[in-house]
């Protein structure tokens, strides 16, 4: 029987692997922990990382919280429903070099105190210059995890992420997506198990599907137009988070933990008026590639 | 007769007079100019400043835009109004010191075509550092232009500065305030006529206002330390722009043009996680200074 405390239980440990893991890459900084607790119950762990070989500043915090409903939350549940439960862990990764991508992940569950629960969760990539061979690796990795569960899931959390992690007023997605999804609800074919299981793996896919484009990269010498412009995308970086990320919005909306909702910032971000790619630079391919729909894992389509 | 065209013409005028006072004062660099027009009618002046002695990124725009109007305006004005015509003129300067405040002004008018007409507008100011005496000598300054009319207005509209430059999540204003004002409308007391007055002079203000504290602090030295505070005074100006800003986030939902409305981001800004200001410091005194309802004016109790 998959109950909270198996989840939060769960989600703990993927916490403390991928802490391992991204210290072990990086190979010089290390996770400093705050322990928190909410205060209308239960708490976290976030999880800080600055100043290291490959990661300027990254954030993997894990949550259980408890407490009344949101009103705008109740249409999203049964009638009775008055409290709910919800753990999660966040991962943001700002690595200094801009040769190595930004990365996102999340997995959650949310149940409520009349039976109804669901899993939600995703990971999408931000690379500031998009390496295509990088893209399509990234995106098989997100492909297996999702088609050891379900053929359907792929194709549907790699839309969704494109929907979702997509700059409105850019006209720009934030980076080349990944998945995402919502709502995960046990069906006639995926029990509440199965879809537990699912989530632990995108957890556990994390590592697999960053570290060996962070190891490709992390040492290649770039320039100072390469750092302008990943000052540049962390401002859409910046700009997303802040204007759509649902996440951070409830986060400010409720009351959450300031310090770990914003964790995913950048230390440094930058603006420039009108700021538009030169013909033919390696920005403005990348800028040409920000965009949904993209079949990553099928590379003639990449071109 | 005050009609828009009146309103549209005399604050082209002040971003005239505005850019020709910031370019006096700055030096060396001088503003470059964006026409533009807007989908549904009209257009602006979009002015920017860079690189320059004393101002590291600004903007001085005019917009004047019309159209159908906004669901979200319909509880606002009378039932029978259909279309809107909007004009303001809009500054946001981010110095190159961390000793030169940033400043913020606007003002602005609206009117249906049911006949309903109103302005709005403020100035508030966000000194990385704040000096009493200067932050004096700046609400000296918009209570006068405010006294001149009625000395209802600095009371009202220093409280809903205080109010609107609030940065809820960080439970901290964004500077020293100001004033802020909106739906000012004719009444028995102040004429259209009157609050034409009123506004523009508001508009006049802004030089008188902010370039005295420039002159006296922009040769100044300052350290890396001072700098470093800046670039997280610029994050919180950021995430006050892109969280709470009516006018920013009006513009992203109604299809504004991106590059005039984010003109007001900063060319550089930071986050540290969890920053705090060590005892005694300079920082820690400002962040002290940073709530509503401090009576600047009067020094005894700024203290």
């Amino acid at each position: 029987m998959i109950d909270k405390n198996t989840v939060a239980k769960e989600f703990r440990t993927i916490q403390d692997e991928i802490c391992r893991g991204l210290e072990i890459e990086d190979g010089m900084a290390t996770f400093s922990e705050d322990a928190w607790s909410h205060a209308h119950g239960g708490g976290g762990r976030t999880r800080v990382i600055t100043g290291g070989n490959v990661i300027e500043k990254g954030g993997v915090n894990f949550s259980a919280v408890e407490g009344e409903l949101p009103a705008f939350m109740k249409d999203k549940v049964s009638a009775e429903a008055t409290r709910f439960f919800a753990t999660g862990v966040s991962i943001v990764i700002h690595p200094f070099s801009p040769l190595v991508p930004i990365i996102h992940m999340n997995i959650r569950y949310f149940e409520t105190n009349a039976g109804d629960s669901w899993f939600g969760g995703g990971i999408d990539l931000t690379p500031v210059y998009v390496n295509d061979e990088q893209a399509q690796y990234f995106h098989i990795e997100m492909k297996n995890v999702c088609d050891r569960y379900s053929l359907e899931f792929y194709p549907r959390f790699k839309a969704w992420a494109d929907d979702y992690f997509f700059i409105t007023h850019r006209n720009e997605t934030r980076g080349i997506g990944g998945i995402f999804f919502d709502y995960l609800r046990p069906t006639e074919v995926l029990a509440k198990e199965e879809l537990f299981h699912f989530v632990a793996d995108v957890g556990r896919t994390f590592l697999k599907a960053y570290l060996p484009i962070v190891a490709t990269n992390k040492a290649l010498p770039f320039s100072q137009q390469n750092k302008q412009w990943q000052l540049l995308r962390r401002g859409r970086y910046v700009e997303f988070n802040l204007v759509y990320d649902r996440g951070t919005r409830f986060g400010l909306e409720t009351g959450g933990r300031i310090e770990s909702i914003l964790m995913s910032l950048p230390e440094h971000a930058s603006w420039l008026y009108n700021h538009v790619p030169s013909e033919g630079s390696k920005e403005e391919a990348t800028q040409r590639k920000l965009k949904k729909g993209i079949d990553w894992v099928t590379p003639q389509k990449v071109q």
